[in-house]
């Protein structure tokens, strides 16, 4: 590895580069020019930037590699590039929601979490895209590994972006399945933190109370360094919360006390899952012997649909209003989907937000007694058509219920990734990224 | 005070009469005996209980008199008999929340702040009368001061309770104004903390977004202890939050920093005001000279109808299993009630709740520069009819912007009570608390 950097920087993890910038091996201008090197190399075909401004990119590199020659305390994402989906506000670059609507929106300061990544020293390489305001309708980005493909959605240029080795790690965000099966369709790795670790200040809402900011990269250490930089509280942010001490990359590090045994859920889809995904899954069951036990969880057709109310009604409340003020910028997916929105009924509304504590309660048992749960992170790999974005129902049951979920790409079907998903306790992200790293080093290393 | 009480127990506040069982000049037997030979005489005219066992609350009685004795630790309440409202389940009374849906209902376990109270000392006088499921259709309770004048509603029993002398103390819920409202019309003190904290844990619920829990006492520093023994954290329930430090009753003690500044607040209804209490808060005004300007809030209406949707659309959802269910137990003000919250606009709803914590924003500015808002209770002195229990349209607003409030029973018209509403900021009751106290010296002793 230590030699292989030398040659081919973008191959690194957000951490190895940091410690490489950190110990004079690579700098970080050098690292974002073989980024922005893979970025025209693959653009054309890849189409996962939106904004790309290279020379601000190279101005805040070239500050960092200045910052470390004259020492002053470094963050631990010095100089590290990273991919911002365009749905998250930057002072320096635009910020249009992946909609005509914003078209040369320019947001004056940047969102909470961006500023985070800042403090920690990353570089801001670029606004990666997103679907029409992170929702269901496809935007110009496919996917790395076979260009007829969807990369997946919403957060389809960040997941693209770190799969096509542009960036190390980027960022994206969560409503139903938008930054796990990104993740599942381009293999890299995924996390979907606990509701309200992340502040989502300055974020496009389109879900108060689904909305999940999350991240991409090439290592679950990645994952967890990257959820440290940007966990902070929220005061007026009713879903915030004081993230726990210690951080969640030392808990990662740490040896689980014992080896993690995994609550194997099938879903209520379970049936809708393509035929070598099935055998994928079966030979990964296998493969795991007695750390892995299949548990049925009664209620999850229920909870899936409780998801998918919540998030209809609070789509339609967040953008109800481009319906009158801009209907020719919204595609017709997106209108159908807004004037359902509309017409839910409060009461269905209001059982369907109601029902989430007690469906946690009763779920969050089975993480007593295993370590996490695993499910496939999508229904298969990712389609092949850039007409829809696949199917999120593996995933927007999980966000409902406010548990921290990860995508491994440990998988593959046909010569395309498949992602294990695990899900976790909330506030328990630390023991869910052990678990997963656990896993990802037993399967590759095996 | 100290000679009086030897003769009439009944007159003493909570305080006082836990200061005085500790001290061995009265025992908890003989104030609980002065507190049934009060209720005796008045019962049949005030209406307060729904459930009162005498032997039952002399047995706790007792049991104190003993602990007392036998020397353990007591607590601030010990001894100190206090009136419960019937939607509180209580595992030794029955709990029927007003209505005959629930007729016989007996739970097996106190709700958290009955067993809070418990732990404190208190002695569980008995059950208070409720308004049907704690809304609006008035029960049987009548006002202490004037039998043909309604006591207000829901915390109806609890405060006339107090009020008739029949208890020193005791606890109440408020959805719009069901605490502060018959504190006003029964001319006691009452208080409605901040939303969240007193746990609502085995209270009925008919609004997640809005209900609260709160107390009657003879004193601000009543109101302060009272909510003191029942503040507590509950994680299950999303409104909660962890009690500050110092204590309410140690900071209500204080001396302010300066004398406090309030902001009168007319509201949008202010024209509504009947006209004695208009002349007695004009009388009031000047009276407290420049340590009170009239200050206008602007968004005010809004706050009212946004409280009135979120409050009509919940109560649909706790109670409208009941329109199918038991729907010859409802009254046809109920019925209707129900049907219009299943009615309610979901993006009405959901603009309702999503404008409150940008509308707390706007009005908490107020609060740093002054000491509370300092606003009528309610339009006027209790109405001379038992079928209604007045108007909540003072209360509502400041119950769905989660601010803590008191009622201070400092004005009169037409030989009723009128109580002078303070309300202060969310999780500073302690602060208010402090005012309420500074303006009940100023008023009484002036």
């Amino acid at each position: 590895m230590s030699d292989r950097h030398l040659t081919d920087p973008t191959s690194l993890s957000a951490i190895a580069a940091a410690a490489a910038i950190r110990a004079g091996e690579i700098t970080s201008e050098g690292l974002v020019h073989a980024c922005l090197a893979r970025i025209a190399e693959r653009e054309d075909d890849v189409r996962a930037w939106t904004h790309l401004d290279p020379e601000l990119a190279l101005a805040q590199a070239r500050q960092a590699d200045a910052a470390l020659r004259s020492g002053p305390a470094i963050g631990p994402l010095h100089g590290v590039p990273i991919g911002i989906k365009d749905i998250f506000d930057t002072a320096d670059l635009p910020t249009e929601h992946g909609s005509p609507a914003f078209a040369g929106r320019r947001p004056s300061r940047d969102a909470a979490c961006v500023a985070l990544l800042r403090e920690a020293g990353a570089v801001i390489m670029g606004k990666t895209v997103t679907t029409e305001l992170a929702l269901l309708t496809p935007a110009k980005t496919r996917n790395p590994h076979n260009a007829v493909h969807t990369p997946g959605g919403s957060s389809a240029g960040s997941a693209a972006a770190v799969a096509a080795g542009m960036v190390p790690t980027a960022v994206g965000s969560q409503t139903a399945g938008s930054i796990i099966r990104p993740a599942s369709f381009c293999g890299v790795f995924g996390f979907k933190p606990t509701l309200g670790l992340i502040p989502r200040g300055g974020v496009l809402m389109q879900s108060h109370t689904l909305d999940t900011v999350g991240v991409y990269g090439r290592s679950v250490d990645d994952l967890a360094l990257l959820a440290d930089c940007m966990a902070a509280f929220d005061a007026d942010d009713p879903v915030s919360y004081q993230p726990s001490q210690p951080a969640l990359l030392a808990t990662a590090r740490e040896a689980p006390p014992a080896a993690p045994l995994f609550a194997f859920v099938k879903t209520p889809v379970w049936p809708d899952i393509d035929p070598l995904t099935h055998a994928a899954f079966t030979r990964l069951i296998e493969r795991l012997g007695n750390r892995v036990r299949a548990v049925e969880i009664p209620s999850l057709a229920d909870v899936i649909e409780w998801a998918r109310i919540v998030q209809l009604a609070e789509n339609a409340h967040y953008y109800g209003g481009l319906l009158t003020e801009a209907p020719h910028h919204l595609s017709a997916g997106l209108k159908q989907r807004l004037e359902d929105g509309l017409k839910v009924n409060v009461q269905d509304y209001l059982r369907a937000l109601t029902a989430r504590e007690p469906a946690y309660r009763a779920i969050a048992g089975v993480l007593d007694d295993y370590s996490a749960i695993l499910t496939p992170a999508a229904l298969g790999p990712a389609p092949a058509s850039l007409e829809a974005t696949g199917n999120p129902i593996l995933n927007g049951l999980w966000t409902y219920l406010g548990m921290p979920a990860v995508s491994l790409p440990l998988l593959e079907a046909n010569r395309m990734p498949i992602g294990v998903q695990l899900v976790g306790a909330r506030r328990d992200d630390g023991r869910l990224l052990r678990s997963a790293r656990w896993l990802t080093t037993e399967l590759s290393g095996g």
